[in-house]
């Protein structure tokens, strides 16, 4: 098993447990089953493991870390479920099982995601005192609610609802990826690094600039492997982009371009990793999966 | 102009300029106007306003109640704009005007919910610290996430889904009630209350008390204007309770008994209201409008 491959096993398996955990705190009943449902199909759980990888860059070495990497989760989680719904992309397969809608149902799915936005605020503001202050609990909520708000992944989702059957230029297509996916996956790096009381301004820039390299890159590759890999190995339909005439990073340089851009961009987030008071290793791991992942 | 009419126009005109403003500050765009189109359409305001009364009735004096009411609008928007979509109640007008999803489509129409669901959270993190203390946002956060989540509206309206087409019993309705409408009514009240540093325990029992009942009377009136009103007067189709065959207090109870209890339940409100340390007289305002509103 290769260094990443045994990081993520290992995170998942503790992440998992707390994920679990805090949504069975909530009860029983079709609604949270329908929650519990989305955030268990799996994923690589990438933007949690960011969390912990990017607290660790900053020396923390307790597990501040575990409320706001569920959060996000919970955050990923609702938007994978309305982006599903049949309004948005009519997707019924995600991770290789049925969408949440095509499997409880319309309503429940629209309200599960909803849920979903409000218990990852509530789980920060309730997170224990001696792990984060209310100062850093404000922090995470800020950087959380704005990455995912108005001025980032809902606006990126109905830019790129707004683009379909467009062709889009290079900046235009870059401007709705670092707003539907980048910037969660730059407030993942954000709350890792709030998780130090005292993290430097000098840190966190370049901790943004880490996390809009890596999901750049990250959609670079799913384009490609769009293209390149098969249904089975995705997941989800192969060939989807093309079929739904998508503009894509491939589409726009050509896939050799692509696979070079994807490797300069990498190279540019190896940049930013630099001088950080802790142990960068596994966020220079998660680079180097985002770059060599195949599914 | 009664009291409680003139109160609610004056609090409309500086509430409505603040929360047009917060949507504004976001920039333009699709997404952002059928977020603005939704907050804009008017409706009566209340729950803003209990923010502002329960805000006045534990001593406060300057604005510190205007962001959380500014937030509890624009969640109870989302679950509007959530809630009237073809997979929830499928509704065509909301006071009397097109629905979101009818005016700017159904993808729109979900993203601008959810965003809505983040920029009332934002809004309070972000709040002048001036007027809100780190621990008070945080009161005001948890107060609001745990109304509107799995524990409250979306608990609420999954039940209320779960229920169509079957006979409920009183305490059945009740319940549902008291999660769908009541919990975010409730949270007005906190939310007013938590604008006062020191708020003691007993008044913030009181002012949780004094929002289930008022919560409770409103939509026992709700029910008896589904019957007594017109479409005209409510802004919405009259009878449609009764078409879609819904539980409620007066088919349950009876209409002459459901008045008796809406007269009850506002007597109990008034009860709660002996004893705060600042001026309770909107908070009376309200208890009595919601008695006596006609649609």
């Amino acid at each position: 098993m290769s260094n990443i491959a045994q990081i993520i096993d290992q995170f998942k398996q503790e992440f998992e447990l707390a994920l679990a955990q805090e949504i069975k705190s909530e009860g029983s009943g079709s609604l949270l089953n329908a929650a519990h449902y989305s955030l268990m199909v799996g994923g690589k759980r990438i933007r949690p493991l960011l969390v912990k990888a990017a607290a660790q860059a900053v020396g923390v070495n307790n597990t501040s870390w575990l409320i706001p990497a569920v959060a996000i989760e919970m955050i990923h989680t609702y938007s994978l479920i309305h982006d599903d719904l049949p309004a948005m992309d009519d997707d019924d397969l995600r991770r290789g099982q049925a969408t949440c809608h095509r499997q409880f149902g319309e309503a429940l799915a629209i309200l599960a995601g909803d849920g979903l936005q409000m218990k990852a605020i509530s789980c920060i503001a309730e997170a224990d005192r001696n792990l984060l202050s209310d100062v850093q609990k404000l922090q995470q909520i800020s950087s959380l609610t704005k990455a995912s708000g108005f001025s980032g992944m809902v606006a990126g989702q109905a830019l790129d609802l707004d683009a379909e059957g467009k062709v889009l230029g290079l900046d235009e297509i870059t401007n709705v990826h670092a707003k539907k996916t980048g910037a969660l996956i730059v407030s993942a790096i954000e709350m890792g690094c709030y998780c130090q009381p005292n993290v430097s301004e000098d840190v966190l820039d370049k901790g943004r600039k880490f996390g809009q390299t890596i999901g750049l890159a990250f959609q670079v590759i799913d384009d490609i492997l769009d293209i390149e890999s098969s249904t089975e190995v995705l997941g989800k339909p192969q060939g989807a982009d093309i079929e739904h005439k998508k503009s894509t990073f491939p589409a726009l340089m050509g896939l050799a371009e692509a696979k070079v851009y994807a490797q300069k961009l990498y190279m540019e987030s190896l940049e930013q990793l630099k001088g950080w008071p802790g142990d960068t290793t596994a966020l220079k791991s998660i680079a180097e999966f985002v770059l060599s992942r195949n599914h």
